[in-house]
C-alpha cells in the first residue's frame, strides 16, 4: 500500500487507529481453545468486528513465533484474511548485516506481503537499507519508543545534547522517503513529538503506548499531526483483550469505536 | 550450558571457533535440493564434518525465517541434530518491550532449547531482562558489530567521548553476570577490544567478522583473549560455503580445520 492509498483509506474511515494483534496463546478466550488454529480464529473474529475502524493491523511477530511453525501458519492464514485496504505491519523489529536483512525484507515483503515491517536501527544503515528496495512498502524505523527502558539508549546524548534517537531519525530519513519509510514514537513522550515533526514534518509516524501503556491520544495529534494526519496510533492489549468471553470481538469492537470516534473528532477538527 | 562447560570444551578441543548456519537456499549445492529437507540436509553434513573442530553453532534465524513454517522446521531439526556438548546460538538480534521479549525468550530457550540468543539494545534494559532468567542460558548483546554500518549509530559519542557502544556494555553488564551475558564485538575493529576489556574483564565475547568480512584472528585473540578464553570467533560463509560440490561438507571442514589449528596454537602460548 502506497501513502496516497493510506491517506485515502484514513479520510474515508475517520481514524488513524492500527490495532496490534499481539495474539497471546496464554491470553485470548478459552473457548478458543478447541479451534484447530486457534490465534487464527481469535484474530478472524478480532478482524471481522474491527475492520471498518481502523486503517492498519500490526501483528507482532514474537507472538506467533513463540508457537513454531505453527504460528507461523496462524500469522499467515491472518495476513491473507487482512482485506487489501487496510495497511500490515509485520511488527518484528529485525535488523542485521546487509545480506541477512536481505533475507528478512524478503520474508516480510514477498514470501508473506506484508505491507511494512519494523526495523530496529542499532546496526546502521546497511540493517535498514534493504528494507527499502520494494515498490509501495515500507520500513518503520525504531526511533523512541515507549517502554521504560526506551531511555537507555535512545536518550544517550552528545556534545551537542543531541540524542540518539535524533540522530537515528536525521540518518534514516535520508536513506529512503517519505514513500518508503515511517519512524515509530512512543506516545508516552507526547511533548518530544513536536522537536521530532521539525526534523521530518512529513513523515508518517506510527505511535505505540496510547492506551494499556498511558499516553493520551489528544497530546498525539495535538503535537504529531500533519496536513495528511501523519500518524497511525497503535492500540493492542487494550483492545484485543478488553473482553475475555464468548462475545470478546464484540467488546474489541467497542472499545476500537471509541477510539475511532475519538479520532474522527481530531480530524475534523484540522479538516481531514 | 553453563560458563564452565563452555570453557571445558574450548579446552578439551582446542579451540574457540563458533560456526555460522547461514544456510542459504538460495547457495547451498545444488544436488541437495532434492532431499525432503535441503536445509537440514545441508547443516547434517556441516555438522558431521566439522563438529570436532568447534565450540558453538549459531544459526541465523533470518535464513531459516525466509522459508516461512517449512524453515522453522528446518531448524528444529538441525537444532535437535548438534550434540549436546556444542553450545548453540540463535543470531535472532530480537528485543522489544518487556512482555514481548518473555515470548521470544521463550521461543528459543523452552521452544526450541537454543543455549543462546542474540539481542539487540537499542530499546533498552527491559527489552534485555527476560532473556535472563533462564538457567545455563545466554543473552549474547549486540555491543560493536563488524558491518559497515555498525559505525552510524553504535559509535555516536557522548560529551565525553564515550561511544554508544561503550554505554550498551556498561549498562547491560550489570543486568545480569559473566554466567549469562556475552557481547558481540565485530573483529574488524581488534584495537577496541583492548578497550572493551577494561569494562568486562571477565565476560566471554562473540567475535563475528573474522573470514569474509576480513578480520584477523591473531588481532582478536591478541587483544580480547583473557585466561578463561573468553572469546568465540565466529565465521559462516568462509567455511560453510567453501565448496559447492558434492564434497562440500569436506571442503568447510577443511577450513574449520585450519581455524582450529590456529586456534590450538594460540591456546597453547597463553598456557589454555
Amino acid at each position: 500500500m502506497n501513502r496516497e492509498e493510506l491517506i485515502f483509506q484514513i479520510k474515508k474511515k475517520q481514524s488513524f487507529l492500527c490495532i496490534g494483534l499481539d495474539s497471546d496463546i496464554d491470553k485470548i478466550p478459552k473457548h478458543l481453545l478447541e479451534f484447530q488454529d486457534p490465534i487464527f480464529e481469535f484474530n478472524k473474529q478480532i478482524i471481522d468486528s474491527t475492520k471498518d475502524m481502523c486503517v492498519a493491523y500490526k501483528p507482532n511477530i514474537a507472538f506467533y513465533e513463540s508457537l513454531g511453525s505453527k504460528g507461523w501458519e496462524s500469522l499467515q492464514n491472518t495476513l491473507e484474511y487482512i482485506p487489501n485496504d487496510i495497511l500490515t505491519i509485520a511488527d518484528a523489529k529485525r535488523g542485521d548485516i546487509g545480506n541477512t536483512t536481505k533475507k528478512y525484507a524478503y520474508t516480510f515483503f514477498e514470501h508473506m506481503d506484508f505491507d511494512a515491517v519494523t526495523v530496529s536501527p542499532y546496526m546502521g544503515s546497511d540493517s535498514i537499507i534493504p528494507f527499502l528496495d520494494f515498490k509501495d512498502k515500507w520500513a518503520i524505523i525504531l526511533a523512541l519508543t515507549s517502554n521504560p527502558g526506551s531511555l537507555d539508549f535512545q536518550n544517550f546524548k552528545n556534545k551537542k545534547e543531541k540524542p540518539l534517537f535524533k540522530q537515528v531519525i536525521e540518518t534514516s530519513k535520508d536513506l529512503g522517503s517519505i514513500n518508503n519509510i515511517m519512524f515509530v514514537v512512543g506516545a508516552t513522550k507526547a511533548e518530544q513529538l513536536l522537536e521530532i515533526r521539525q526534523i521530518i514534518p512529513s513523515h508518517f509516524l506510527l505511535v505505540p503506548g496510547v492506551g494499556a501503556q498511558g499516553g493520551s491520544l489528544k497530546d498525539v495529534a495535538k503535537y504529531a499531526m500533519n496536513s495528511d494526519c501523519g500518524i497511525l496510533v497503535n492500540s493492542s492489549r487494550s483492545i484485543i483483550y478488553s473482553g475475555s468471553g464468548l462475545n470478546f470481538a464484540e467488546k474489541a469492537a467497542l472499545e476500537a469505536s471509541k477510539l475511532q470516534q475519538e479520532m474522527s473528532l481530531i480530524l475534523s477538527e484540522i479538516g481531514i
